[in-house]
């Protein structure tokens, strides 16, 4: 009888070819233009749950971008498991940056390149794969398994917490799994136990109604860039902190075992500047690098734009100036109280002479934080143990992963992070790539992990 | 024998179809990839010069875009006027507020829309149908000619000092009239004495060595935009006026008499705001808002980009932003001191993490100020007096024409404003438009203007 080990080591060119078929699908959920890719990557993902032997694989019927399902429910008396991922990826530009084309999968030197290698299609083929094999060799599955895997992650999972609401019963679990995430480094495990919430907003400002002259005109009418960049300005202090009235009343301060276990994190500022190429590093004051990366809440400017773009000189006062803001957002901050703070703030900062609106995105996630040393963990602590010869460190992400908040609130159960990404990996940047190692343990992983749970009672 | 009056008359249908074949050639200077269409317009200009009946017309030598040149030089004892225009126009975009395409020249209800119709095609062309009127019917000129016309206008003519320095006693005159400029109104002449001058600037900002996932990396990087609109709101005082230390340094303060000519010209605010669409005028205060438009000094930011612009969220810190700033200068600024205090204050502000690169544009113009009794005033006030029935103002722009000052400084001569655009003519934005009524007028006011200089001596 096979064992899913051999079946596994059989299996790997084939894997990898369905890897790069579903790379190829430019499935990037934030392009309106590109939602008919987005389904068809969710019918390559029902295809490809029903090939590994899943049952009722389905795409849930909700309003939103597609969400799959599949279960395997014949182990009583075991844990449920729900294994959670997405098949959306970040938008491909700046196309120039790229030295493949983003959706022609590249494999080179032992990784593949492609946009979503890591972010999460590499990722979120590996349990799959894993319970594919478990199935095929075995006739079974140590534990009750769920998945659910959603195309809209990269946009903020909008729609995905009233899908869950809707599906309540058929979803229920005892503990989720995260195969959107990684590991600390190729040698050293780590198990996340927070992540950042994130919410956000574009501003346009308008002026005159057409553009104008700006010799002309200049010196009588408000420019709606210069009134963008006040505003946008008076959101900052001078020492990096966050200028807008209660952004930080509900942040839950770092206790000293909070700061104890981030401390154990390794972090080499040096090489991370090096890395990354930047002269200093900056932040708010009072915090390490890790806390401000990981327990402490953000701005960030995403794009701004305005007026005249090209070579030379358009001596032009624009009518309009656009910025796309988002915000990280850490234990206990709810998104809806930011988004109303920076409402307020920016009112409070507009110069007159301009008109302002704000859309405000629909897409929020709460921030998320579990305990270290819950029974999900420990399993997870032990597979990756014996894995990697190391004990897990206990991190957390600065990104914001809202199932892993959605879960917890809508189905009662916390989610362990297990994927295998790496900080190096990319994404959301020109040249991601995802490691075939990483693919290939991940698949062994994921199957002790399955085993691991089955002695466990949630 | 026929008078230059009913060769007018006879030739006005071709005059329009001459017009509006001048405005089909997409001359924008400021854009690289039409570089053939500003020659291509050149060398329509040098046809027509040559068909008027000038002489020596030619292409001047030079380094940079094409200066056209014609004389007739056959009226000993008389004055020599040179006449100045230019045949590029400002880029079209935004292409989608356009009724009809930018280069598809539409007569409609007695206007030509087209770009470049009044800024300035049309006004440049009056002149050269002027002496072609009286050639062609009297077989000279009351006055001794040279015309000169330039395609780097609309980027401030980076060459055309050098140009005119090269060829000063091919140029050399005894006054200069422009064709580029305007009336206060359809039924009220004015005499422009002052002009601002400019200078610009793009501000480019760059970060990390490529876009980052703004949860995973933000708190310790600073964002390029933030930098950006952080340096760029440096640049103002909350009261609107010019932060960068110096810049209001050499301004020559406004006169009791100087704010009583400007006091002379009539400013209704509330029309002009409900114009543009505007709420509110703002700007340095102290100022009535022609003095803040003609005489005092402003800094525009004229375009701004950096990450993502498009539909939805794309939560990236981007590597790089940036912004084109524009001066307006009033005399006795010195573009080149302007240029350096804004880059030592640009230094000065420049946050930590992040590096900053300048690139002055070349395009610098002085600014000017002619008195207001000079022998070619009063000449063109006679001529204005007697077509609109009023005596003209004496007004001021805000714009910048760096002919005027080059002339000054190269030939020794003060430049007359003689020109027939009107403010609501939309130059520099979407569907820019000149007047037929104007064209008509504008070839006779020449005529009379040539014939009245005629009595004057240097």
């Amino acid at each position: 009888m096979p064992t899913w080990q051999s079946y596994l080591d059989q299996h790997q060119d084939q894997y990898l070819k369905e890897l790069l078929d579903f790379l190829r699908i430019p499935s990037m959920s934030a392009l309106p233009e590109h939602s008919t890719d987005v389904q068809h990557a969710a019918k390559w993902v029902v295809q490809r749950l029903q090939q590994a032997g899943l049952e009722a694989v389905q795409i849930l019927p909700h309003t939103g971008p597609p969400v799959v399902y599949g279960q395997w429910l014949h182990a009583p008396d075991r844990p449920t498991v729900l294994i959670y991922g997405h098949f959306d990826t970040q938008p491909a530009d700046p196309l120039a940056l790229w030295s493949h084309p983003p959706f022609e999968p590249t494999v080179q030197d032992g990784r593949v390149y492609a946009r979503g290698a890591s972010d999460d299609k590499g990722n979120m083929l590996v349990p799959i794969l894993a319970v594919e094999a478990m199935l095929k060799s075995t006739g079974s599955l140590p534990v009750n398994l769920k998945v659910l895997f959603e195309g809209e992650e990269e946009v903020g999972s909008p729609h995905l917490a009233a899908c869950i609401a809707a599906h309540q019963q058929l979803l229920a679990c005892d503990l989720a799994l995260s195969a959107d995430g990684g590991q600390a480094g190729e040698d050293q495990p780590s198990l996340g136990i927070g992540l950042r919430g994130m919410c956000a907003l574009q501003i346009d400002v308008s002026g005159a109604n057409s553009d104008l002259h700006s010799g002309l005109y200049g010196g009588v009418l408000q420019n709606p860039i210069t009134a963008l960049v006040h505003i946008l300005d008076s959101m900052r202090k001078a020492d990096g902190s966050i200028a807008v009235a209660g952004f930080y009343d509900d942040v839950e301060q770092l206790s000293a075992a909070d700061r104890a276990l981030l401390s154990a994190v390794p972090f080499d500022a040096a090489s991370y500047m090096a890395t990354l190429g930047v002269p200093a590093l900056v932040g708010e004051p009072g915090y390490t690098p890790l806390e401000r990366l990981w327990a402490r809440p953000t701005l960030e400017i995403n794009g701004i734009w305005g007026g005249f773009q090209g070579e030379g000189i358009k001596t032009v006062i624009p009518n309009h100036a656009h910025a796309k803001l988002s915000f990280r957002l850490v234990a206990n901050q709810d998104p809806d109280h930011i988004i109303q703070a920076v409402t307020d703030h920016i009112h409070a900062h507009t110069p007159p002479g301009i008109n302002v609106q704000l859309q405000p995105e629909l897409a929020r996630g709460r921030p998320y934080l579990m305990p270290a040393d819950h029974w999900g963990n420990q399993s997870a602590a032990k597979v990756l143990h014996r894995i990697y010869g190391k004990q897990p460190l206990y991190t957390r992400s600065g990104g914001s992963i809202p199932a892993c908040t959605i879960l917890h609130s809508a189905l009662g159960v916390y989610t362990v992070g297990f994927a295998f990404g790496l900080d190096d990996e990319q994404f959301h940047a020109p040249n991601e790539f995802f490691r075939l190692s990483s693919f290939r343990r991940g698949q062994v992983a994921y199957c002790e992990l399955l085993q691991e749970l089955a002695g466990r009672s949630a």
